[in-house]
């Protein structure tokens, strides 16, 4: 397809105002609400395939299960939630089935376990075709309201947590979602806008921009660059890595400068360090400042491909 | 793998009690709370694959998509639920990923608007397999509380909805989810224990008796056979199809005999046809009885092949 976000834009079009939708596609996750008291609950869901999202061929099993669960909670940490419950769907390939469903299976129960997340049931079958797991992640708000993508403001101030690119070196397997620091942030600060940085910065950065009908600039060094990506022996510097890698899964959130002042004072969440890279600013795009010098920061993320 | 079932119930013994999950693996859907009020979620996901579930060279890819939701809607009803919010996933061949990601969703969106549930939000992803579409169902229960597998009891009637067998031939991309018959039976019956027909009668009837640790009779004169059962032109008689098929996608029901018999001076639910097929007795095991002869009713259901 000519880009995931083009089809997504269009099936949004197909999408019914609802009243129990609160919160539909454009957000990392939906937010519907329950029950005679209008219960929030988070819903997101996340397919990872074989040769696109992992290679079966080269990874341990439950490190895969772990991920299906972890992009998962990345998106809940985002809109300032916590999971509740998980339930997973699997389509595995014939004859080795049997162990590695249980093995992608433990994966996901040790990384729920660690956040106290129900994993609620699932679906599980067996196909010639390579292996396809589904996630489909319930939370909660941590605060009285969802952090939307849509609120960010002109002034405010750009940070994000942990560090960014190279991902697919290692992390992409691994990371731990960053469900602890968006609580602490969400406790401590008013959020106006957040987003989980998984097609890359410069991509995924546009979202709060559309979202919210502004622009931003963005300093390049002040980017947070990971030592994956000065150590990766890639062609792209170090900072191309930063802004357009996939699969950072760090938080990438909108602060007014008071708020922002008063986090720069412990720039840390959780034990992670956040970095404060840029600022939002009127119009519609988004510009590198480097050296002095503004150019438009066009997105080149991750599309879905290994 | 040896077969589904055997699966699903070893993960099951990795999944841990959860103060939040009120019902997890071993029923049509879990239930989890949500609140302060602990608001009761159902939750049921079901992945399709392509050459499992539906044959895409020779189906409308809208069929496939109401068929995705469809299914997911069953187990809902099933529960004496009704639904409130969908999220789906696809995995969608490259090349026709595009227009084909539209057309299941119109097909889905089409179901959706007919029982008011909101879709909430999606993942699409395009590779180089075969189309994959996992749906995920979110509702809440019509009464009190959720229908399980587990309260038939000993002296109890067994119903099913509408006619049994032939689905492949049409009904399984047809079908209509039976939640009016749902909510007209919770609304009016005290229900022991409901689940809907997706594996085959003499599969799925295996669930409620594990749950409930009892047995059944069936009686092979009272099973309602559909016309396509009878027109197959399969080598299989007309009953063992009713039997045996999967994807009837009709409700299997206990009631208490007092219920029984209320439910027997008018037969139907929301305009469709219920029938009593049978009794559950003391034991583990299920019956077939059939010219005054009963003989071991086995398991030959349909476990995810076309």
């Amino acid at each position: 397809m000519a880009n995931e976000f083009e089809l997504i834009e269009r099936l949004r079009q197909h999408v019914q105002a609802h009243p129990r939708l609160r919160l539909g596609i454009g957000d990392d996750a939906a937010e519907v609400l329950f029950g005679d008291q209008q219960t929030p609950v988070l819903i997101t869901v996340d397919m990872l395939m074989d040769q696109v999202h992992f290679d079966l061929a080269n990874t341990d099993p439950k490190l895969i299960g772990r991920k299906s669960l972890a992009v998962n909670l990345s998106d809940i940490a985002a809109m300032g939630g916590e999971p509740v419950a998980v339930v997973v769907s699997y389509a595995l390939p014939q004859g080795s089935a049997d162990q590695l469903g249980e093995q992608l299976h433990a994966g996901i129960v040790s990384l729920a376990e660690k956040y106290q997340v129900a994993v609620a049931g699932g679906d599980t079958n067996s196909w010639k075709g390579p292996l396809v797991i589904s996630l489909t992640a319930l939370g909660q708000p941590v605060g009285s309201h969802s952090i939307e993508r849509s609120g960010a403001q002109v002034g405010d101030s750009l940070f994000v947590t942990g560090q960014l690119g190279g991902s697919l070196s290692g992390k992409h397997l691994t990371f731990e979602p960053r469900l602890n620091e968006a609580r602490e942030l969400v406790q401590k600060y008013d959020v106006h806008a957040m987003i989980d940085l998984s097609d890359g910065l410069s991509s995924d950065l546009q979202h709060i921009l559309r979202e919210s009908q502004v622009g931003a600039v963005i300093e390049a060094e002040s980017i947070p660059i990971s030592s994956a990506a000065h150590q990766s022996g890639s062609d792209r510097s170090p900072l191309e890595q930063a802004l357009h890698d996939g699969e950072d899964f760090e938080l990438l959130f909108a602060l007014s400068p008071e708020e922002a002042s008063r986090l720069q004072q412990h720039p840390e969440l959780a034990g992670t360090p956040v970095t404060r890279i840029g600022t939002i600013i009127e119009g519609s795009q988004a510009f590198l400042s480097e050296e002095g010098k503004q150019t438009l920061l066009r997105r080149a993320g991750w599309e879905h491909s290994l």
